[in-house]
Formats: C-alpha cells, structure tokens, sequence
C-alpha cells in the first residue's frame, strides 16, 4: 500500500499532484457546456465537475475557477442566464477533450473540434447535436468556495432531451445504453458497463438485485 | 428524441422525477464515507457526490441533506473533524449499497453490511479495509446551498492511501486497475474500462493519445 500525507503531498511535483488529486476521488462526469455570448459567439467546454444537487426543484451544480481556461463559460453564463449540459459519448470523446485549448473568445470551439451546434425550442444556448442526453439549465445562484478561490455554480434543470432506448419506466436512464463516459482524473476517459441496479436498502433486509429487463 | 421541460418534471410521479434527475447529470464517483462518534461508534455511508475541488490544496467536497439518511456522517463529521472517503470496487458493490439503509445511530454499519473497518496511522475516522483507495480528510468548511436546502461540505486530503498497480509515473490513478465502479442514478453501479488517455489540448494542435503502457 503506497502512502501520501499532507506534508508529502504538497512536496510532490505539480503534475504529478495534479494527476493524482484529480484521480483519487474517483470517475467524474463528462459533460460539455454549451454558452453563448451577448455578441451571439458559442462556446464549449469540457466538465469532469457537474453534480446533482437535487431532484424537486431539480438542480446540478459544477465548480470553475474563473481565471482559468472555462472563463468564456462563466462570463456568457453571467451575461446571458443559460447554458446547456451534453454527455460525451464513447465516440466523441477526442473531440470533447479538445474543447479545453484556449481558443479565443470570437472562436468558437463548436467549429474548430468537429461538434455541431443545435438550437432546439429557441433556447439560448447551444447544445451539442451528437450528444444522446441533453439538459437545458438555466443559472440561479453561485457560492464562492474561499478555500480555493473558486465557484460553483448552481443552475435549475429547463430542458432534458434523451434519445430513445436509453430511459427506463421507472425514470431512470441507462447510461451504458447511451455510451455515456466518465472521466479519470484529469485527461482519461473511460466507459462504464452496468453491473447492477439494488433494490432501496432496508435495515431488517439484506440488498437484492433489481431486474434490469424493464426498459 | 424524448423531451421534458421543467413543468412536464415537476408534474412527474416522485420515484420516476427522482431517478431522471439523478441520472441525468451522468456518472458518480462511488465512494464510501467513514466517521466515528464522539462516543466512539463508526458510521459508513455510500455517497455519490463526492467531487475534487482543487489540487493545491488538496480539497475534495460533498453534498448532503442534513435531515436526510447520512445525518450520522455530518453529525459525526461536525463533532470530530474527520472522516475518511474509500472507493468502491466491483466486488463490494452490494455491500456498499446497503450502508444507505437507516440503520439506529448506535448501531455501526460495517458490523452489518459485511465490511471492515481499519484505523490507520492512528486516524480518528475508520477506512474500509477492502477498498483499494483510501483518502482521510479533515473537515474545513461547510457551504450551505440555500436554493434546496443542502450542504456542501469541503474537505481537505489529510491522507491517501492505493494498493499497488494503481498508480502510475505521473501520480495519475488508473482506476479500471482498481476496479473502482461509478454510480448512474440513485441505485446502480457501473464498471468503467479505461478508453483512452489524451495529451494536454492545444488550439494549433490536435488532441492525440497518450502512451498507456508506463505503469
């Protein structure tokens, strides 16, 4: 068992503390922001960082430090109010890592990486046409994380658009049906195969499995 | 291409808005969180909210609804100061799943789900024993999410601990070698494979695989 500690930590190399921070939380979510700024510029981002916050209202939040790479993102999301979460896929995911070179703000990311912009319900930002589940967000507060000096974002669920074959009766999608990925630390990407769904855990009865056949 | 909008999700039945929303934003880490009582009972919860926040400092955060089921954590979390965070692997999925049951706070969880707890480097908050990564942290700060009532807890990397053949050169955590699983909504678990590793993205260049093979 290798071991590391605060003080050895904040010794190591950057890079390599880089990597193994981002790593050792585990798999992320790989969803790329779509914003668009009051002059009418898109722009896309790669997140490994949004979560869900909350079911009713539903809500997702992400984390960003504005001085860095995703600030044309925050900036239009301040400005404009919307913004759009698409999965990556296990197809697109060079493209989407791609999204993360500093571009220029009067460049779009959509038309240097090879993914399409589509407008749906005159929303104001673009979503990522390739991507199978789409969610349309709306920005509704942010929280200033003094430890770090960075924000996370909250933002209300507006929109979900889900190709079909990947959402259950029951609500739940399959992400597996959707080839959706997770990311590993800072660079990786990985696809994820469904092992088990449980049944709602009780104190006086052990886990069961749940039949997954009932798409 | 199914479509809701936030009137058609707030008008849904309560389990289907649940599972939706909770698998809408993509993969989770899965994780479980260690706490000890004052009084000395251990606790242990799966969490899939688990995020890196930051590399330096080491910062990881999570988000719980006080009233909910984890209360034991927070509470043990705001009397102690410590608690650890262990993945999940392939082969601990069930058991993990069952800590989410509302077990008396007298009552420690690893004597029922069948896991073991581990006290090392005479850390307050037990590890899991069978888990392959292993993080102590200490309790920072508390950020209160007022849009639906929740807390996210920021906590700082005290200690990480990973089996062998996890971790490579750079400090990056290959965690398809760990068997690590994420969560998709609120009841399964995937095993993600490892896909590919790219290079830091360059508007004049590319994105272009990295060498996997320098374990």
């Amino acid at each position: 068992m290798m071991h590391f500690n605060s003080s050895s930590i904040s010794k190591m190399d950057k890079i390599q503390r880089l990597n193994l921070i981002n790593s050792c939380t585990g798999y992320k979510s790989a969803n790329l922001i779509g914003t668009k700024s009051t002059n009418g510029i898109t722009n896309l981002a790669v997140f490994s960082s949004i979560t869900h916050l909350g079911s009713n209202p539903a809500l997702l939040g992400f984390v960003l430090r504005p001085t860095t790479v995703p600030r044309n993102t925050y900036t239009n999301i301040k400005e404009t109010n919307y913004f759009t979460v698409n999965h990556i896929h296990k197809e697109i995911t060079k493209q989407a890592h791609q999204t993360s070179a500093k571009y220029d703000a009067d460049i779009s990311e959509f038309s240097k990486v090879g993914l399409t912009e589509s407008f749906i319900h005159k929303f104001w930002a673009p979503y990522v046409h390739e991507s199978k589940i789409k969610i349309g967000c709306k920005y509704q507060n942010e929280y200033h994380i003094k430890e770090n000096d960075t924000i996370l974002v909250v933002g209300s669920i507006e929109h979900i658009y889900v190709e079909e074959g990947i959402m259950y009766r029951d609500g739940w999608l399959n992400l597996s049906n959707a080839r959706s990925v997770a990311i590993n630390g800072l660079d990786a990407y990985a696809v994820p195969d469904l092992l088990n769904r449980y049944t709602y855990a009780r104190p006086e009865k052990p886990t069961t499995s749940v039949l997954l056949g009932n798409a």
